[in-house]
């Protein structure tokens, strides 16, 4: 089954990294992959247009299927190989809604990331202001602030929505080790750190580690002061 | 059923507007709900704060689960009354690939559209820039674009993904109701006119319909140039 699916993905892109996590919990090793630069604008390729005429990644094809928003891809893997794996949205109401929930926040969680961290990547030189990107990087310090305090609220050893691996964690993975990419501190955000270093031993979030972080481990201190 | 469910709300939201239709496609008329006002902070009220400390809408709760993100309540709904009303996500692979696709497109086109018509709500004055806001609407148009195309490849009739309204249309109709609120040219994009006359008048539509466009139906030309 895997064999038919086809991921075109960026290394350390939360979105294609949401995608492959998802394919690993599933067991959907073995699918065929193309590992592209955003540098070298390969998600601008023709192979890449032909399935995603947005020219993004990841783009992801499952025989003639093609469903390349990651949010998208992940609950459609969830759905049809519902039985196989890991279950990642739980049948029982409560916990459903609270998966639902706290995948869906990490949208916000994504969009103040990226406010902060790829200001000048995002915004042109001539419209930048030290006011904005302040701003940017208080408004993520209280977003983390409010993961922080959801996991202060839980046992030891919690997921994000419980005791139990879920959608929810595959979505907040990437951006949580992004930020301490970034240079969060450790000592300021004890039990998102905690969390991040149960998850990070996790088989499916090794196998889909960045590769570009692994060849080079050294973050950056964008983030040190947050 | 519905009679334990709770929704505060603020006319026009397109996230609120999105787990209104919801609840009618899923015949859970009867719900009990607040309509808010934005401009008197209401969001920002002990009420709302309880069981949603971000303190925006909607706020949504059934007994005593709380599921406050729009996407996240819809497909909740969906989920825990799969046999009751419309189905708004369909079981077969292509047909659900293609419904998750385009609802998660919608986050760009909301993306896009706030971008472009709530710029100055958005940017503090000394931070605006003409160049900004130009390359906003030049932005949506091309989004706007897209979604044309989209309808030119279907039947005419045709619902956001195919024969069958689905939640890409719960996520899609209140943006594009918007967009034409704001003015944009049913002559420029005849493809998405059609279709908003074609939903308009669908029941959950009529029944969710902002109070306050039926009391003021005039809307803004901000748009009438994309």
């Amino acid at each position: 089954m895997a064999k038919q699916m086809l991921l075109y993905w960026g290394s350390g892109s939360p979105p294609c990294w949401r995608v492959m996590i998802t394919l690993e919990e599933k067991n959907l090793q073995g699918y065929q992959n193309k590992l592209l630069s955003f540098e070298k604008q390969e998600h601008k390729s023709k192979d890449v247009m032909d399935i995603n005429p947005r020219g993004q990644l990841p783009s992801f094809k499952h025989d003639n299927i093609i469903i390349n928003e990651s949010y998208g891809a992940c609950l459609y893997l969830e759905n049809q190989f519902k039985s196989q794996g890991t279950q990642l949205i739980p049948d029982a109401a409560a916990e459903q809604a609270l998966v639902y929930q706290r995948m869906f926040e990490v949208m916000t969680l994504h969009e103040k990331m990226a406010d902060a961290i790829f200001y000048t990547w995002r915004v042109p030189e001539a419209e930048r202001h030290d006011s904005a990107l302040k701003r940017n990087r208080e408004a993520l310090a209280a977003e983390l602030r409010i993961w922080e305090g959801y996991f202060q609220k839980m046992d030891s050893g919690s997921y994000v929505a419980g005791k139990n691996f879920t959608m929810a964690d595959v979505m907040f993975i990437p951006q949580i080790a992004f930020v301490f990419r970034f240079g969060l501190s450790q000592e300021k955000y004890p039990k998102l750190a905690e969390y991040y270093s149960l998850v990070k031993e996790r088989p499916s979030i090794k196998a889909s580690w960045p590769p570009h972080w692994t060849e080079n481990p050294q973050g950056s201190d964008t983030l040190k002061d947050l």
